[in-house]
């Protein structure tokens, strides 16, 4: 019989709690599944006191999670406190000295410090797992890792943050205004403390940024990314995008070119018969594109309890079968370092304005478009009883620098009542 | 540095091709993400001098794959000839036998041999790796051993015979009826030499038993499935779907009752709008169902050059990283033997059936359904000129053995003009 995998946990929210609970319900299966017993031998989490619906009575209780990474008789730390500083990177860094490996749920940390912590842990011979950081319980890390693993990437796409999903799903169907929406959010619950990190796309982003250094053997670079949250998008974008058979998406997209490796995650429309336009409510899907695999996409629960702690599982349930593998798929130490590119692989974009009034001012609007070698595809102008007339316009393939070289022109117009909105179209 | 893992190859059809391919065009990226060299050391296929579009050269040729599963410069023999018995199942065991790794593309030798094979293999600690065997280039059986290993796996279904989806597409597109379609594919060489593998869902089935077998922990039953194919389907059943917001698919289906497992591939209605439904030509898409994870849904190609070497280069590397796997997710003798099913779980069916025109004829066949417990949920009967009335009828849940009864009472009426046609209705 072999010796016990013996874990320390730190984190007792929903997806430690839910980790807990696979590991005491599922005793047999993972014993049958790993060939040992999985035990815990200690946990930490703020409150000592608060229910968590599972019994902790059989595990050593530490204040400190750093205390815990430390112990004798932990063999793998489990990071379930997130926050990309503080307590669970001390922790982690803690484990990793001490010769433990690591199991985390952090994207934030990971996006930030992931380059830093796996050369920590690959100077020790030591794993740094993290599949649930990703599109939850989606097994996409080890599909890209190690399912794909034979393949150079091509792109790597995703909708990964089930809270904006929701947001966007939810204006679609009830006709509501984003404040609305978002106020809903708010109570429900489905929002982080600081908003900004679901609505701004930052988590997304971190999540992408994570799939990117993965799928191009490069040095996480959240820095690098280009990040547009869904603050801006109304309802009026979302039913003339309708309209015209396209669902506006929060859109990750990473893919190497020529001149860098473009990470963007930003609100785009894509065809709403497509597998991303089809995707509802806070449901994630990764699309991964090889040179030989051609598409694979995969779709799941992003968030929640049991999809997380799934994935938390399933690096635990690696480590007891003894799997070894770098943090990103090649050594930290060949990790490159590669410049990040603005996008500029050209794209159709949606364009919404307020134009005031006047005669000419659609002429003047397509001058500028002209002069920055955008073309037209489609224009409609709407009736209207303000003073201002809605405008949509959307144009053929163009580079995000000609647009915005023609939305900086548009300015100076005298002819414009609102900043323009520009949403790329992805024909995925 | 780490030495070389080395590689027998025995079948160099298309995907022993692109396998070579890909361990050639990909040599430096291969290296870097597994941190040793793959490299082969000869290869076995039928004809010497058939000209495979790649460099051979420099590796020793055999005319036997069981003299090349047994070279002491070989490692790992990739088994990619196919065929259940014959030269693969004897390679293969000689492999073991010599103490060589496995990995192989064949789901039809897995599924016939697959408990004999594991047992020969882990009873030496080797492993028998076949990522390719299921599903294409969809990364699955990864995604089932050890993505999803915190689960208990409630379900697995999938379309996962692309030959099969792009007839019962193409018929839908094209209006054709199953003949002129089923001669199209013959002429492209899209179906198999024995066309029943495909479109008698048996290789289909293979992949199925396979899935179940991981899934559920349970010897690879390849006989105690249940298996219709699509040959029965007209171009009338799948209008008649459509109009009912439904795609025919041929759709396996694998999960565990109180009385046995059930394993069932065959057509089945499925809603027009679900991911299921939408699946288009040769596209593979595996549902799997988790008691943490809920529902992850993976969608690729199905075969094909790049796809399935890919896949099976998933497994070589795999191997060169070190990570060591059961054959199907827990030890071969602890599989378990279990009683095969035959599905009872309620559906509702789809029926079609001829009545000849006598007063009555609708009425008697209501009255068979309502003896065998069966409600009826919609039915229609079309206008017709003939002596005989098209009719349909969508019933509500019913068991397969209720419908069967009923069915064998219809006979009895001496209303039937031909023989009924049911199929499954999945909501899924």
């Amino acid at each position: 019989m072999a010796t016990p995998l013996r874990l320390g946990i730190a984190g007792l929210g929903t997806v430690g709690a839910g980790v807990v609970k696979i590991i005491q319900g599922h005793a047999d299966l993972l014993q049958m599944r790993t060939g040992r017993e999985i035990t815990i031998s200690a946990v930490s989490a703020r409150s000592r006191s608060q229910d968590r619906g599972v019994d902790l009575s059989g595990y050593d209780w530490e204040d400190d999670p750093v205390a815990l990474a430390q112990r004798d008789d932990v063999d793998v730390f489990v990071e379930l406190m997130g926050g990309e500083d503080g307590p669970a990177k001390a922790a982690t860094e803690a484990a990793l000295a001490a010769g433990k490996d690591v199991v985390t749920a952090n994207k934030a940390m990971l996006a930030i410090h992931g380059q830093a912590l796996a050369e920590a842990a690959e100077a020790k011979d030591l794993c740094l797992r993290y599949e649930a950081a990703v599109a939850g319980g989606i097994p996409v890390i080890k599909a890209l890792t190690e399912g794909l693993a034979g393949n150079q990437i091509d792109r790597v796409m995703g909708v990964m943050n089930g809270t904006c999903n929701y947001m966007l799903t939810r204006m679609q169907d009830a006709g509501l205004d984003y404040q609305t929406v978002f106020a809903e959010c708010e109570e429900l619950g489905y929002l982080e403390a600081d908003p900004t990190l679901d609505v701004g796309g930052i988590d997304a982003g971190h999540k992408l940024a994570i799939l990117a250094a993965i799928a191009f053997g490069a040095k996480v670079n959240f820095a690098g990314m280009e990040i547009e949250g869904i603050e801006s998008i109304t309802i009026d974008d979302i039913e003339q995008a309708a309209d015209m058979g396209y669902r506006i998406k929060l859109l990750g997209v990473a893919q190497m070119t020529g001149r860098g490796l473009e990470t963007r995650m930003s609100p785009c429309l894509v065809p709403d018969n497509s597998p991303l336009g089809q995707l509802e409510a806070a449901t994630n899907m990764v699309v991964l594109e090889g040179d030989q695999v051609g598409t694979v996409v995969m779709r799941g629960a992003g968030a929640g309890e049991g999809p997380t702690a799934s994935a938390v599982m399933s690096d635990i349930v690696d480590l007891a079968r003894g799997t070894r593998l770098t943090t990103f798929g090649v050594p930290a130490s060949e990790l490159k370092d590669v410049r990040p590119a603005r996008s500029a692989t050209p794209a159709p974009y949606y364009l919404r304005m307020e134009l005031m009034d006047k005669p000419g001012a659609l002429a003047k609007i397509s001058a500028v478009l002209g002069d920055a070698g955008i073309s037209i595809d489609r224009m409609r102008q709407y009736g209207h009883e303000a003073a201002t007339a809605p405008v949509l316009i959307v144009t053929h393939k163009a580079t995000r620098t000609a647009l915005d070289e023609a939305l900086g022109a548009m300015d100076t117009t005298g002819v414009l009542a609102s900043k323009p909105v520009a949403i790329r179209i992805e024909n995925v």
